[in-house]
């Protein structure tokens, strides 16, 4: 099995999964981005204003989690998590979409709308490209 | 280091990784997504015609390289793998977004416009929401 190498955490105002927004835009407060120091090239072209993917692994889902019930609807009929994105699934990968605040030393990037809880292991960043907005 | 469990893999004509488009919408043929038996529960409300995120492990790429040359510009300045959509990254992770062509058996998938090579392990699928489009 593929191992991930977390290349980062995230540090953030949230400390409850319970509590924490469902998607970002819902009012996260703004958290930031670490990076391990090894990192540094991969990071350098990260800007303020950019708007990026942050992939993180949610280590405190449930992997044996198939069926859920949609969120808020606790008498709604179960759904196949593959249709859901709830963070209990087999690979609990989350994806976040967020624009840089603000860089700190090129490895601490202040972000907002991450609904992320604090030390979530963070395990890759991409930019968002035009056509994941157009499809 | 938390291990990813495959959820299945894609079969696709494309078997080189250097023959293979860049992104999904420059001509990739036709694939299919084939799950484990296992899924079969969290996969069950995937229907023809939903768009959905496939997350990849792409097996072939390097982990260990932190700055490419942007594509098709190899004498363009490096860029920080953060910052690029190369495969060639840390934990290489790949997010492609394709519709639902046809589903047979409720484990197999056939989709369009995925350019991941046969082969590559399936970690994760997730529904595309109306929020990725709008920001």
């Amino acid at each position: 099995m593929p191992a991930l190498d977390p290349i980062g955490h995230v540090t953030s105002p949230l400390t409850d999964r319970h509590a924490a927004p469902k998607q970002g835009s819902e009012g996260s407060p703004e958290a930031w981005i670490e990076l391990r120091p090894e990192f540094r090239d991969a990071a350098r072209d990260l800007r303020v204003g950019s708007a990026i993917l942050v992939l993180t692994w949610l280590d405190r889902a449930a992997r044996d989690v198939q069926l859920v019930h949609p969120r808020d609807k606790e008498h709604a009929e179960l759904r196949g998590v593959f249709s859901t994105r709830s963070p209990d699934r087999p690979n609990p990968i989350g994806i976040h979409r967020v624009t840089i605040l603000e860089v700190d030393d090129g490895l601490r990037f202040k972000v907002r709308d991450l609904e992320a809880i604090d030390g979530t292991p963070i395990v890759d960043i991409k930019p968002v490209l035009d056509r994941d907005r157009e499809r």
